[in-house]
């Protein structure tokens, strides 16, 4: 790690940035400055102010995001505010780039509650054609999404928990295909119930009511009997997607389970637990930098499928097999509101793209160049 | 002008936006993605948050701008909203990276009082290394520039007010020289008492305190004995920036005067008050797209030195000349406000680039090279 960290420092010190700001069409011709500023602009301005949903027949509107953080969640590191975050908002910029041709622009925030940030964003939201949101902690990114989805005419889409969740439900459909399993009958356990875990969960269940799902945080099962709760984990016993009915800890919740999934610290899994689970059990560890258990100990203790979040192993559960594609198709068809309709869909186009799921390739490369056009194709 | 029209409205459609954001180092080798983003980035984002005053060595901050509006004043359209507004300030960043080399994003926000803009302002402050506010009205543009000033560790510049009257100050100390006058006897009439207006005002004391400015808006000079002035104009009478001793209209208050300023509304100065003037005056007349007089007019009632705000007459008064080099400077020297001795120098600087001023030519061209580059060394 010391090393990659060490390439990245003097990268970021090197370039001083990652991205910039460039012309579409450079010029030199003085002349121009009369069509692309004043007075041609004016005609144009008059138009789309008359014709606001003109507005991105006319500018980078129809090809831009932006990429909002209030740096509260910052990768493994937490609450590190707006500066701290900006070097991975504006990674995940050069990721819209990259991968899918978007101008992603890094906005860091230095206002932390609900209404601040709902009213920064419904602020500067028409320079906008999208808006992912990043890196904002549990459980008030939940609000924070729900609002913006109510009063912004574009597509929100707070990645840590929806693209989490797309690429953990594709993973896991080419899982049970590899262990031979029914997704219905799985018994999952998910350990870790903030922005990516709360989102893993209903997604799972809007995609089969019958799974079973039990959430374990920090104090063990999110269970009935428990009285610490917030009103997010309350929610999710009320609404039917989480099982309450059982108590105990961790080790009691993966006794007999299918599928452990971890989006919570590394090395909080142990061997025996993992014996403990069924047999061929599947395990998404994607604590990182380190797995809730490292794929080697899982394998010895039985585990039949292993997914992480790192490059460096097999099945790596990363975001950018989605986003992008998410907002290619977004801006591309239109979408205002990216729909539970749309985040199956693309969970199953992505799951598909794996033509012969093995243990070690149940989730596409995020360097497969199918991925951006198929996800973008069902998001309409 | 339908000409030129058309072209802008058939380019824009064409390109569908003038700018675009790219990746400063493209990349193919897939290990890239561990330096840009994650796991390496954390080791950037940890160090930056722990040394925010380094976030500029490690990120665009060092060479990027935020273009912001609200669209309340936008070119000679006035309050079109922000989405009017987005196809001038996607002009206003392409011309920020065509003559600066600067990295700029327009931010149009949905926010109107000064109150709203400056939270929201302030809120995405983190991720601009500077601030350039434009097409903002008056006075709401002057209490809202006042605001995020003393909040923000940044420079904050609105151009059109200050591009605007270091320009014009620029010119003004050089048609003092073609028509052999000394600057401290000037008697000069600003016409428009909006945010253009008031900045050269301001600006012309600043530069030298004797010369004798009266102001003239819609409802005549601004005098002592109006009842209906706002607070704006009631300050520039009281800490003597303008002399509120006469009444009456404009033309009354042009008759004699050396210098009239025109920030106001085109045809509104005929030749009859140019002939009133003193001889051999000087007119800047900068309504857009129509003068308050045309040229040819003005010089046939005797005027020895006319500018216009127009690119297809001599002596264009265009904020272009100035804003580029005063971010270059404020971001290459760390500079966190821009002062009124920072607007003076700037001024002079860019008359001096006039070697052997004329009648004709009393501004540099804003494809001078040497602007950029001779600004941006007085901005420190």
């Amino acid at each position: 790690m010391s090393d990659i960290n060490d390439k990245a420092l003097k990268k970021h010190a090197e370039l001083r940035g990652k991205i910039e700001v460039n012309l579409k069409e450079p010029f030199t011709d003085p002349a121009m400055l009369s069509v692309f500023y004043t007075p041609g602009v004016a005609a144009v301005s008059d138009y789309v102010a008359k014709n606001p949903d003109k507005t991105r027949d006319y500018t980078w509107l129809n090809n831009n995001v932006a990429v909002i953080s209030d740096g509260s969640a910052v990768l493994g590191l937490g609450d590190i505010g707006p500066y701290g975050a900006l070097p991975v908002m504006e990674g995940k910029s050069l990721l819209f780039k990259h991968f899918a041709g978007i101008d992603a622009v890094p906005i860091v925030l230095d206002v932390h509650s609900v209404d601040e940030i709902v009213s920064a964003v419904c602020a500067i939201a028409p320079s906008f054609g999208g808006i992912n949101l990043e890196d904002i902690a549990a459980p008030q990114c939940f609000e924070i999404e729900k609002q913006l989805k109510e009063k912004l005419p574009i597509p929100i889409f707070h990645d840590d928990q929806h693209g989490t969740a797309i690429v953990v439900l594709a993973g896991l459909i080419n899982a049970v295909k590899v262990t031979r399993r029914t997704f219905s009958d799985l018994s999952i356990v998910v350990s870790g119930v903030g922005s990516a875990g709360v989102a893993i969960m209903k997604l799972l269940k809007t995609y089969d009511a019958d799974v079973r799902i039990k959430a374990v945080d920090s104090q063990g099962i999110v269970s009935k009997t428990r009285s610490d709760l917030n009103d997010t984990k309350k929610l999710l016993l009320s609404d039917g997607t989480i099982d309450g009915s059982t108590s105990g800890d961790l080790a009691t919740a993966v006794e007999g389970a299918d599928v452990f999934i971890g989006v919570s610290l590394g090395g909080l899994v142990s061997k025996v637990m993992v014996e403990s689970m069924n047999t061929d059990s599947i395990i998404f560890a994607m604590a990182n930098p380190t797995p809730e258990i490292m794929p080697d100990e899982a394998k010895q203790a039985g585990a039949a499928v292993v997914a992480t979040g790192r490059s460096d192993f097999p099945n790596q559960v990363n975001n950018a097999v989605c986003f992008p594609g998410v907002f290619r198709g977004a801006l591309d068809n239109g979408v205002r509101d990216i729909t539970d309709e749309h985040k199956l869909k693309a969970a199953k186009a992505i799951a598909n793209l794996v033509e012969n799921p093995k243990p070690d390739f149940i989730i596409p490369s995020v360097m497969d160049e199918r991925l951006v056009p198929t996800i973008a194709n069902v998001i309409r």
